[in-house]
């Protein structure tokens, strides 16, 4: 689909008149087609929110030069904005502990170009999932973590983070709680996936939590990540239904095609630069 | 359906060899067919629930007389029991405060014979939805509650409840929280629709809660009432998509077709002698 | 929500440069600030498709003369385009049969404001309904309907339709098929539920089609009515899931709820001016 | 779950009076302890389906005599059954073409015990997915079919099914259409993926097929093979939505997800001796 070079802005900012006048302007003025444009008012807070992607073919502005030419119409508005080019491939890296179902399905999905990325390596606080990071040709770390050696283990990752030229995290069922520091590096670039429906069932076995309340329903949540457990910005949820017929192994085995689901979907739109985080909630363009 | 004249018995006991037998030969011996037979076993506990619905036509024991016939196998397995009578018409009153959307489906549903059961009364802390009454010729009537006057006013509308001979009670958006000594006259009989899926946002506006907390599905939930708020096992959930566009409003508004679909088929499920309650939680046969 | 006065601007054409633009400026140099807008290109036809708002405050040109201001743009880019102001109220008619459901749920939704329109009269092909017509303070008229004299009750209904001044018609479950003569006067403007997953089991007793076949969900399909049956462009669908224990009234009752939730979806959705037809699909903006 | 060692009765015959007594008799008499029963009975040709399972442990038939013993029963009351015991392993053969992800979904619940049998070997007409079957151990084959060897091809195949002692055909999108003689050999022992939601879009493509209908739901069908091209008896269906913004491409790629959660689902229910077959339709107990 994105197979043509184009640029893609993110932008958000107080709504006044002339926006979308001045971006279209921008564009059109350089000879730019818009082949994609999204925009939401937060009626509450009055802040505009805009994705609008343009075909950089016979567009009069340099590739590099366009975030300058936009400028001032950024600081016109005072927007908080981003530019990205839809040929620029990310380089994502997947977190995993034990469990395989999340990492096999975004490495397939990549794979297939389902998921537009390039899964650059795996990082595991178990050797368990190594034959699989082999099979799919795929480096793979991994760093042991103990109360004590947290931080540095994480020093060790954030190098090889920055070695692979990383743009985006994955929590692919990892079991580890990262430490504020660690996210600090990748604000809203940290995906994760919760085996619940958020805000239900934080922290720990959350499917056991569904299974005591006899709850009809069980679902899988992706967020981002930040300081606070399980309470980052919601990118995706889905949900599936259970009854007193399933024992807890039925609502885990149920809760993982769900789990999934949820994150290769939370992942897509995120390298498809369609989530904006906006006073702990995401924007989610179709 | 049912309108043939059927016993549906409703069993849970600790799980032993012979329940089965004993039951369908008690059924058998006397000449009866079973019509459907669902049962149960948490593994957990070692509990055995049934439900087991036979045709009276031609059954050697008159009605009235079932019960005893049955004592010597209901003790023997130390069973909690309840017989029921497919032909007994239920009688259900309905607590309303101002919202109307859940009050007209059951009524609509009742009338066309979806929900079994005679409406046979009206209660509501507000003269609103009046004139709904009058259409529908369902008698109406107004506690209006304050704290200091709350157990008085209960106490009246437990005398109506006796008058009208009420076998359920049905919370359709009721904004009163009922006292401990209220719900214990209707155990496991009062049926309460929350608008959130619990055990997410209990308690006050669960849909402001929703928005705030940026979920991108919302649901409802219809359970027994307990002395515990919005806590009482839960009968039925159901959910629905919600998005950065949907304002307040816009939730609610989704939210109210599902609070309909929601209590609907959990009372539908009561009334067919289908929910069973063990450990806050409930065996609901399809 | 849209209480506020806005403009709204529907728009399809051949996808060229500068149409957003364009638009945009005529909004900008008049001083309109727009509230929404969403756009869609059609990659096989390259057609370019827009829905765009603008708030009418402090707006340049008046409301009669909008349309002649942006008469020019439109002849520029060869567009189809229609206006239309949020306050003003369209009006809706709606058709039934003997089957209530659909008919209560829009009644009550108009009167809520869920739906914004105002329900103007009902025509039946009974008098079944007519107490419900009464009760809402609704005219409501019968056109009994027979090979013979169809296309003439059919003139009689089209006269009622004209004196009530008439934007939009219902198919509440109507039993009748309108005429191509009937339907070229309401093009995209009559929409209809059919009790199926159309394409699946167009025509008579959908539901008992789907028994015979087993299906597992069942499903309602919201579409505008053209002169092929069953087969107008599509606008809101959705699904429930069945059994082999569901009987052919139980689908029938599941079904009704379905019925109602998708074509009210799609009732708003017009109303609201979010449906575009184009190659006998719709594209219906969030 | 089913790791104790317990039989299974698969029932089907004409309701009479005293079935589910005489089962639960013989069970109970010989000592036996039901672990799960489920029934149900099609009201409109008066059969009677049941599913019984009852643990072995202390049972006093021998597992190669239970079948000898319930005989009597069984003719009786001119029964269709089956005896399975949950011991024994199953054994799977999946044919697959060039696609990959429903392969790799079932090996990969089939490895982590989610369903329950041994894949015994792929074939293929296609060399494409050779490495999963050896990166997985599974013996691979590959069989190119055209009109004319067909037949032959296909002994062949019936050849090595024999030799691997299959018990069960999944067609994880094998896009050759099986001759009538081979289906014969496997009847409802052949489980098949169609990527609609069928009756709709039967055939060639029905992802194009559904794009160009509009549908705003498309669906993913797992039935047991017969000769009828996707009319077999239909074991689970799902659904996901899409829009107007769904190309194609998109669609494809939803179904994929959709594919795969119906056919291990059916594939899972069939393992489990869940599903009974009558009048072209499924009963599939929970």
């Amino acid at each position: 689909m994105h197979s043509k070079d184009s640029a893609i802005l993110l932008i958000s900012c107080s709504d006044k008149k002339g926006i979308v006048y001045n971006v279209a302007n921008f564009i059109y003025s350089h000879n730019g087609n818009i082949v994609r444009s999204d925009q939401h008012t937060d009626e509450e807070s009055g802040t505009f929110f805009m994705r609008i992607e343009w075909d950089l073919d016979g567009f009069a502005i340099q590739k590099n030069t366009i975030a300058q030419a936009f400028e001032p119409i950024a600081f016109k508005y005072s927007m908080n904005w981003q530019l990205h080019f839809s040929t620029k491939r990310q380089r994502t890296a997947i977190f995993v502990s034990k469990m395989e179902h999340c990492l096999y399905d975004i490495l397939l999905k990549a794979k297939e170009g389902e998921v537009a990325t390039d899964i650059a390596c795996i990082i595991s606080n178990h050797e368990s999932l190594k034959t699989i990071a082999q099979y799919f040709g795929i480096p793979f770390f991994v760093f042991t973590k103990t109360k004590e050696n947290k931080l540095q283990q994480e020093k060790k990752e954030l190098e090889i983070l920055n070695d692979f030229d990383i743009d985006c995290i994955v929590l692919a069922r990892y079991m580890q709680i990262l430490s504020k520091d660690f996210v600090s590096h990748y604000p809203n670039r940290i995906i994760n996936i919760h085996h619940s429906f958020l805000p239900a069932f934080k922290g720990a076995k959350p499917y056991h939590q569904a299974y005591q309340h006899g709850v009809k329903i069980i679902g899988a949540t992706s967020h981002y990540v930040t300081d606070l457990l399980d309470q980052g910005p919601i990118i995706e949820q889905d949900v599936i239904r259970v009854s007193h017929k399933d024992s807890i192994d039925d609502i885990i085995r149920k809760g993982k095609d769900i789990e999934k689901l949820v994150l290769s979907r939370a992942l897509k739109k995120h390298l498809e630069h369609k989530v904006l985080v906006y006073a702990n909630k995401t924007i989610v363009f179709d």
